[in-house]
């Protein structure tokens, strides 16, 4: 193949973030900032590809070292992510005639797309630009997700920092339950991410090693919530072990595809869906067995919780970043490089890749054989491919009691392009 | 005065539990362990008083040194607490003949009680035993919780490390929500602790050091919630920071005294009171605002995280502990060790001494100058007095990725009693 003329990049952050998302930015910047024969200027979009089409590009080479440094410990996105879906070329030409513009007008000849199902389905039409539309880029995908259902990876960064968060918080809160169970509290329950798949809430079973330990229950969104089976299972662990702990996903359902979080509450004004799952199922106890109960809403302080991120989390993203500037600049387009778990005893894994056409907008749900016979625990299949993955701890610097994470200076690049465009 | 002859001693855990109560317990038994000219036994109630007055006796003798130690770093109450309060003298003596009659089978001269404004009072009225009963027994309180609203001493053991697991986590989610808030989420509510007073919501303040940082808002119990000033606030945020990041107590009220919490969600079936306040205040946003919200509620989550305790928390929990045995085989009753911070610029304490006569039944709330002339923030000075209480980090030990919390073997004691009591 042709040696490709020294070009810049583009970096940007797509989707929700994740408590490593910035050290895969810190992999592809470190990592990009060592080749400069090949890669000029790393430039970043501002709150993701809005930032390329409105030509809104932060120049990544006004950060310091010691700043680009500290990304692998900042959770967040550094440079601002979105919620932004490419349409198809036939819907929106007008995008990619714009994405070109910009490129084109900063040189930019590669392409990095951080993020999940959707944002490779995005990478993968920018990848196809040559064709297309005639703009001959590099693009290539990084993975990241917390909800770990992107395919042929063997898994996601940023899953196993949010797995390690729930099973640790599942095991503390348990631990606090049991203590006071006697005269308070009886049944806890705690929602966690995963609207479409059940891996985060599969991930507080880890906590639970032997006979009794908390989680006792865990809903998953790929088994119909039946109603009569968990409260018998409440009433049963309640009795043996004087409490039960619940994880429930954000997406457990009913047979007929209803949310159980949507179909509780309604607020003084009438409005539907006020709160989560987690109320509805602690109130559904309550009022079917009368236990004390207590709940709590991890939302974003799972995803964000870098004070206590996975090692083998944190090193795989930074992996993730770092081969993705290696096969750009290898000269593969339309790829995105993989974690390999090695068929090993002790967890082992290297780095392979996948393209980003067999990825885009596949979900890969729970195995059924990861989920206990009666639907409500994991397996230890499951448990055997999940514990690699929250090993480890990775603190971030704490000064005066609080971790130290980065705001970068995010110093825009001079436009160069007249026209505006409206998102 | 006359040196007291060798006899066991008795200690409970009370209340709500926390992230280093089982570290006051390590200092308990730690310490009484090595003045075995002493005291003899120490043994633990099963549930906190409850296993005083059931004879349910829990011999710590049976616990390895190593287990013991573990204390440190476990959290939750061991022993299993309990939220029981004894009546008065007048309204229940049988409660006491009951605990006398305890103590008498197991020879306890020793009683330490862990816990926090009720527990003292509890602790208050066993120490006068000797004058109302004429049973001789030597009482000495142990300052535990998250809420850190017991009068004299300068703080309480438990509230440095929920503080610390607010102050990280709302400085996590700032990042988090700063970072999505062009096309997502602009407001995010997280609820905490503290039903009667703010402690633990001004400690979310401390993660905000400089203008623009999370959280930009805190709602007090203290302070009056004035909806029209809290939502020009909410709004002039977002406009100038892009987002706004709300920590909210439990407690927040209305001038008139109804909870945020109550005045909010009916369920499906007409249940008032599902939910906490964080949804509350989250749909008030969007409903005058219409900003994309997300909240978060903590719960036991935060007293429970022994993962981010404080390390100033753990060291204070442990030498409070230590020292209520030191104080007991000094022949000092009727008192409470208490955390004295020292006039000097750089954070320092040591131990001091007030009469549980004193400490029980008072509340200390924040003080007016503690909370910013807005009432939605915190002072300078509440900032100096907070932030020695969250320094150092102090890791449990993991294993397999997961923090190792001990089980005690929780062994009973060999009833002497022949006649049951019931609660």
């Amino acid at each position: 193949m042709v040696a490709k003329k020294k070009q810049n990049a583009f970096y940007a952050q797509s989707g929700g973030v994740t408590a490593v998302i910035n050290a895969s930015a810190c992999g592809v910047i470190e990592t990009a900032r060592q080749h400069k024969s090949k890669i000029g200027k790393i430039y970043a979009g501002r709150n993701g590809i809005i930032g390329a089409l409105t030509e809104d590009l932060i120049d990544t080479s006004k950060e310091s070292k010691k700043d680009i440094a500290a990304l692998k410990y900042t959770p967040s996105g550094a440079f601002g992510s979105c919620r932004y879906k490419l349409k198809s070329l036939d819907e929106n030409r007008a995008e990619y005639e714009r994405l070109i513009e910009v490129f084109k007008a900063h040189d930019i000849g590669y392409f990095f797309y951080n993020g999940g199902g959707d944002s490779m389905d995005t990478a993968h039409k920018i990848s196809q630009l040559s064709e297309t539309m005639g703009y001959p880029i590099t693009c290539v995908g990084i993975p990241k997700t917390v909800d770990n259902d992107l395919p042929i990876t063997d898994n996601c960064p940023g899953f196993g920092s949010v797995a390690k968060y729930v099973a640790v918080s599942i095991r503390e809160a348990g631990f606090d339950v049991a203590s006071m169970a006697k005269t308070s509290t009886k049944v806890f329950v705690m929602e966690v991410m995963g609207r479409h798949a059940g891996w985060i809430a599969a991930a507080g079973g880890l906590a639970s090693e032997k006979e009794g330990d908390a989680p006792h229950i865990i809903l998953f969104p790929e088994i119909a919530f039946n109603k009569e089976k968990f409260l018998k299972k409440v009433d049963r662990c309640v009795k043996k072990h004087g409490y039960c702990a619940i994880v429930v996903s954000e997406g457990a359902r009913y047979k007929d595809g209803t949310f159980l979080a949507d179909a509780g509450s309604v607020d003084a004004f009438g409005h539907k869906q006020l709160g989560g799952v987690a109320p509805v199922v602690a109130q559904m106890v309550k009022a079917e067995l009368g236990y004390k109960y207590h709940w709590a809403v991890a939302d974003y302080l799972q995803r964000a919780a870098r004070h206590i991120a996975s090692e083998t989390d944190v090193e795989q993203a930074y992996a993730m970043g770092k081969a993705a500037v290696e096969l750009a600049i290898s000269g593969q387009n339309a790829v995105m490089p993989t974690i390999v778990r090695k068929p090993t005893k002790t967890y082992a894994w290297t780095i392979g890749q996948a393209n980003l056409a067999d990825v885009a907008n596949v979900e890969k749900m729970m195995p059924r054989n990861f989920i206990s016979k009666d639907g409500l625990h994991i397996t230890d299949v499951c448990r055997e491919y999940l514990l690699p993955l929250i090993k480890g701890e990775s603190y971030p610097p704490y000064k005066n009691g609080l971790p130290q994470y980065v705001t970068l200076k995010n110093e825009a690049v001079k436009k160069k392009l007249k026209q505006k465009f409206e998102i």
